[in-house]
């Protein structure tokens, strides 16, 4: 029986082998942030989806299978982290826990699963706490010196716990309090608007949300303290810029309680993504982020290099995910021009991985992790179109991809969650529940 | 720190305050009860709201996204109580507790979480507690003065619990068990046909539910010890009427376990009900009861005057809940024409609302709390039509409000349940779950 065994193993080694080599399958999953919006009386009560020219999005719907995707449930409007976990298959009220440990991954602080973290703005106030700046000018090539002046800080009220400040791009940072007995169930300092800096409140009866909230309005009083004093403010001041003298904290968070892609179903996953926070959802999930150069999540992005580096990566991963981030700064902007621009840059990626791919080994898969409609500048909870095209699928009558096209689609309406299972079936890596 | 947050509170009342003044969006939602049927042979194969004449229903699907409900879960026939807290937004499942309490909100008899209410029936009973008419002839113009002899008795066996009884319409009342320890899980003396006298009797193990059948058993035989021995009731027999001799109890509930509208979201939602059942859903949700005259729930209710008393509503209320009876009592009488005539009634109501709204800030809700097919005279499980018409939707094909039409709408088929987070997102009074 034991020599059946064996060989029966290796059988299935010499089958894994030969899938590798030859007609091994892949995924390339795009997600064109806040792509999907609201008819827009101005353009004719159609959507900038339904105006803009997208030849390779249309082919890709016209090919492929499609339909509509609720990230999180009907009406409820999705941050980028939560609908991100959704659209790689986590339940984000099973897994989500604030914001702050994703962003620390995404800037490449690798925190622990005891750890507090927060996304940080470098911030302009006045000396009675008043909020002049959230952003302090929002250019700040001082960012990293001012960081390190900070970090490595430790608590007075509790010296068991340090303070990790790192620097990401213009005003950006994140803070990492590291020490025993902390919670993420803390408020924020960062006002969210002009106004006064707030004091964090512990957000539940615990003694670790109470030591946390006075860590952080210890640390916050600080850091005032010490920009404001810091030679490179005094610089700015002289050339007329705005001194980033205090960081205001938001979005407390530990990491997400969760397997990676790869214990769940054996996948081997990459990323290529600027945006910090859905990079750090990407690493919670474990794929490899690959940084790839003129990939920014601007209006600026290099889509061409994002395509031919995707193209290679499939040659070593199962699925390369791809992340589009202009799309939802212009909603966000409410510029409607910009966001119809970004459409049709994005369109040329999939015009481009369309042209180039094996569509008898390769999924092609398009959607939105949101909708931001520009005249909201905000998300809402409406479904996101979604297509997949590749061998096997059960193509439809949908020819244009849209939000309302792709209502008509064979996926029908379904949780964004769902969406990643599919994915794993196509590959041929699902396990049968049942004999 | 203290004053700060205040100031921040202070701008949020402010910019609520503005909203509200100038362009606030707002929802009137329609209500058609048992509306949804199944096709008619005997009517060319068609549904009563495929051959009904219903220009104003079907504008609004044809502006308007639509879509199917699943008011519970897919075969599963509703109550009317339990298909409203679905349509509200809230999981029965979760929040449910028996129809009683709902029954008493609906009644105006205030009552609080402990306290078990049953929806009563004065009937005919003869000495053998056979029952001879579970209405006692439903004209019962001496309800008032009859409920109020039986009203503030006082248990024997449980002296600490006091009875509340209060007649509504005809032979309808509602009892209310005032007291500490009591249960919902008992059963009901009505037997819902002809027969006997029920014994109520402990639905589970608990001492709560015996204690609580028990003096269920007692007030039933105190009512007709009492009932038949009224002047009333003498009268009654001499003008060779039934006497209304006993009370029949049945829907022992208490108030759901659930937050308002306004808790959860902010919404302030007012309504026009008639019926008692679901106007106490509507309380139990927060909405405030506007009474309007010539509203019924019956065959003659006053179209006019509830289109009217909605658009003044639309001032002051982001949501204005209508609902419609006579379509489900048509339904339960097996009154095809009177079916339609009621669809055709409830049109009128929809045409109204089309032509007075502004339809860039108005949102128009059109839907059934279930199907009642005409043929089967009682509810059943099947998906009910749904149509939204207003500022930004994502209209569809759909052209006729009907079961088989809206099926093939932009909303696809969706839980009962997420039509209110659907609307509470429109209105802008969603929140982001995550950053």
């Amino acid at each position: 029986m034991c020599f059946k065994i064996t060989v029966a193993i290796l059988a299935s080694e010499i089958k894994k082998k030969v899938n590798c080599l030859s007609e091994r399958k892949n995924v390339v999953f795009i997600v064109v942030d806040g792509l999907a919006d609201r008819p827009i009386t101005s353009i004719g009560g159609l959507t900038p989806l339904e105006v803009a020219s997208k030849p390779g999005m249309d082919k890709l719907a016209e090919i492929g299978i499609c339909g509509i995707l609720d990230i999180i449930s009907p009406g409820v409007p999705p941050g980028s982290d939560v609908a991100h976990l959704s659209l790689f298959g986590y339940d984000p009220y099973a897994v989500y826990r604030g914001r702050g440990g994703l962003e620390a991954l995404g800037a490449g602080i690798n925190i622990s699963s005891d750890d507090v973290a927060f996304r940080a703005n470098f911030a302009t106030v006045g000396e009675d706490m008043k909020v002049l700046d959230r952003r302090a000018g929002r250019s700040l090539p001082e960012g990293d010196v001012l960081a390190k002046s900070l970090n490595g800080y430790r608590s007075k009220l509790f010296p068991d716990v340090e303070v990790t400040v790192k620097h990401t791009t213009e005003h950006r940072c994140v803070v990492v309090l590291r020490g025993l007995g902390l919670s993420h169930m803390v408020s924020d300092t960062d006002p969210h608007k002009e106004g006064s800096v707030m004091q964090a409140i512990p957000l539940d009866s615990t003694p670790e949300a109470k030591k946390t909230a006075s860590v952080v309005n210890e640390f916050t009083m600080y850091s005032y303290e010490s920009l404001r004093r810091h030679p490179l403010n005094f610089e700015r001041e002289k050339k007329g810029l705005r001194p980033a003298n205090i960081l205001l904290l938001r979005g407390a968070g530990r990491l997400p309680n969760m397997a990676s892609l790869r214990e769940l179903y054996g996948l081997r996953a990459a990323c290529i993504v600027a945006n910090a926070l859905v990079r750090g959802v990407c690493k919670a999930a474990g794929m490899d982020v690959i940084e790839v150069k003129g990939v920014t999540g601007s209006f600026d992005t290099d889509i061409n290099a994002m395509g031919h580096a995707a193209l290679k990566l499939l040659d070593e991963y199962d699925l390369v995910f791809l992340h589009i981030k202009g799309t939802d700064s212009a909603s966000h902007d409410g510029d409607l021009e910009k966001k119809i621009f970004m459409i049709e840059k994005a369109d040329k990626l999939v015009s481009l991985l369309l042209d180039s791919v094996e569509l008898d080994r390769t999924y092609l898969v398009l959607t939105a992790d949101h909708t931001t409609p520009v005249l909201v500048k905000d998300h809402t909870g409406e479904p996101v179109p979604v297509a997949i095209a590749g061998p096997g699928i059960r193509s439809d009558d949908v020819k244009r991809f849209s939000e309302r096209d792709c209502a008509k689609g064979g996926l029908g309406r379904i949780q964004a969650r769902f969406l990643m299972p599919i994915l794993i079936d196509y590959l041929g890596l699902s396990k049968k529940y049942g004999a």
